[in-house]
């Protein structure tokens, strides 16, 4: 069984900042810096995942599949969007780059399992810094 | 005398939305669309200048002043902000790619002369969209 | 009034090839060099198109027309597509970056009048390789 | 032994589509979708390969050796062509990403066997969509 | 007539530095800053020319004729070289963005002269910084 | 605990050349081929590295500090330089794309031990070219 990875970036634009309500403003701006202001990026996600080659087709994953599910699960909770407010599913986690990659990863590995193996979520905040998360480290966990 | 054409880019990040106080929600989402939620870019400015070429130095800018003149004139005022929302000198102007095009020029038109020509300033919101400002045409404004 | 030009690029690809039928293989080989051969690009367009500032919303153009003339002008007619072959009012002219620049002026320049004004059709035929197409010089034509 | 890896990118065009022939065409178009149309794309192909550090030169690879073979493996064969018909040593596999990356990899792996280890092919048929294949996972196959 | 401008990219690679040997270290430093010490970067040199379009064949410039002549004018006098030492017809002018644009302009005027008009020289020193020249505006020397 | 890795990028210009004194002229053209003149490039060295997730601020790398590291210990050795001669702790190794990338490890791997793991250091002599360095592989070196 030949398998193969494939990788889809989609893009996405939102605005964020990082800010605690626990701490003071001090604290805010020692910890975050400039981040503690509201701004915002053109958001690139490359998403990898894996198949076994389907001699017939030649395909190792439905493409088609994937690029709905990242609509409707990246491109359309986050897009056009102030990430520090009130994203579906995000909770009050700081909306940095790590904490992107892992809720791209939580939202896409339930709704690709069965069809594909997502391999890799890599967020790019710019294209000088990028975050890559490839799931927890526990096995049962994983799948 | 011989003329030449120097373009430099600086990039920063913010966030924005377009929305007017005096027209109903509706009108607002008719209007701007998408554009009315906050959202952000990582926004490219290309500013291009022209100066006669010094024989001596084989410059025909000074790049020193001009990447000063950026700093404090583009990035300054504009990185790490909200673009809706107390920029200085921008008022009450709607955050358009337009408009930025024309704040851009306004701040850097007087910064610039007597040493260098300002001849272009080109702002990306994206890699797929991009507006350009040449200065009134109205020759008496423009010099 | 304050003018502004708005760039806005779409992508598509296609296949092609040049060859004459009314030369001989040869002939076809010496002026066309590999392109006789059926191959194919990721092409993308900018288009370049000016407007008066609205001082209301901060706007020159409609984007939201240019975007559905785009597509229904450029993206739908050219996209997946041999333009060696059968493509819509293309004619029997050679599938070069010259006249495909040509073609989408001919059909953006009726299809935009009377919201925003054309002023420039650029295709890439890769990277390293475009052309530029501002329509004809004839006054009378162009408007 | 210091290991170290070097990725050479190299590019082409050619046309493609999906099709097979023991297949309706109302089963080709819902398999492979507008991908049964003819079309083409610009290909960008990275290889990856590693070889043992020498301390003399500096070098892990024969970059000359690479960059030859690659033009000989993989630019001759696929590039100015129509990938659907006649590749040598395609057969009659479908086209796509997934098969080009295999090809490649059974073309240069011999080609490069005993001056360095080929680790990975991509293939970009876009800028957002790319396949790699690590060769079989066989390692008798392998080696 | 229809006129169309096409738009070529060749890449090199250079060292330079800037230094007059008529000025002390200091006002070299002053002036010239980092630049006086040895460095390099990957050029792009970006020439635009125009034609008019041959309607038998779709094309208005000889692209394999610009291609030799870039080879021959650009890439062989400036790749691979120290560009602040002994490049042939460039004399002891210091080796900025502006003065190599000029240089060549110098080189392929004359040598497309006949086949194609040179419209423009754009040489980018990084992708954030480049220089355009368009020949004297004298109309006498520009023909 | 989630890992994740975080990947930045940092350019810087340089010059180079591939000569040992050992050898007569004849023997490193052979070897060097165009490399033994003097030339340079824009470099661009992508550092990643690991961490594991503060929960409370959402980040696994203290990217203030590692900006600050890889100014000290890339840009400001390595930038507006000539890397063949007199680079801090180089020694009289060729500067091949292989050397720097062990080099910036070399320089790295102390500097940021303590905050963070080093995980890949990656040169890009050209966007065509580029190695990639994971660290000796005797575990006892790497730590």
């Amino acid at each position: 069984m030949t398998m193969l990875c494939l990788t889809r970036t989609v893009s996405f634009s939102a605005a964020h900042r990082y800010r605690r309500a626990d701490w003071t403003e001090a604290e805010n701006r020692r910890v975050f810096g400039p981040n503690v202001s509201l701004h915002g990026h053109n958001y690139r996600v490359r998403v990898r995942v894996s198949g076994p080659l389907d001699t017939r087709t030649g395909m190792s994953v439905d493409l088609g599949l994937l690029d709905r599910v990242l609509e409707e699960q990246v491109v359309k909770p986050l897009g056009w969007r102030d990430l520090s407010e009130g994203v579906e599913g995000f909770g009050d986690r700081i909306p940095t780059t790590e904490n992107l990659a892992i809720y791209i990863w939580e939202r896409l590995q339930p709704a690709l399992a069965g069809s594909m193996r997502l391999e890799q979520v890599r967020v790019y905040e710019s294209p000088e810094l990028y975050v890559d998360y490839q799931g927890s480290d526990d096995p049962e966990a994983r799948r």
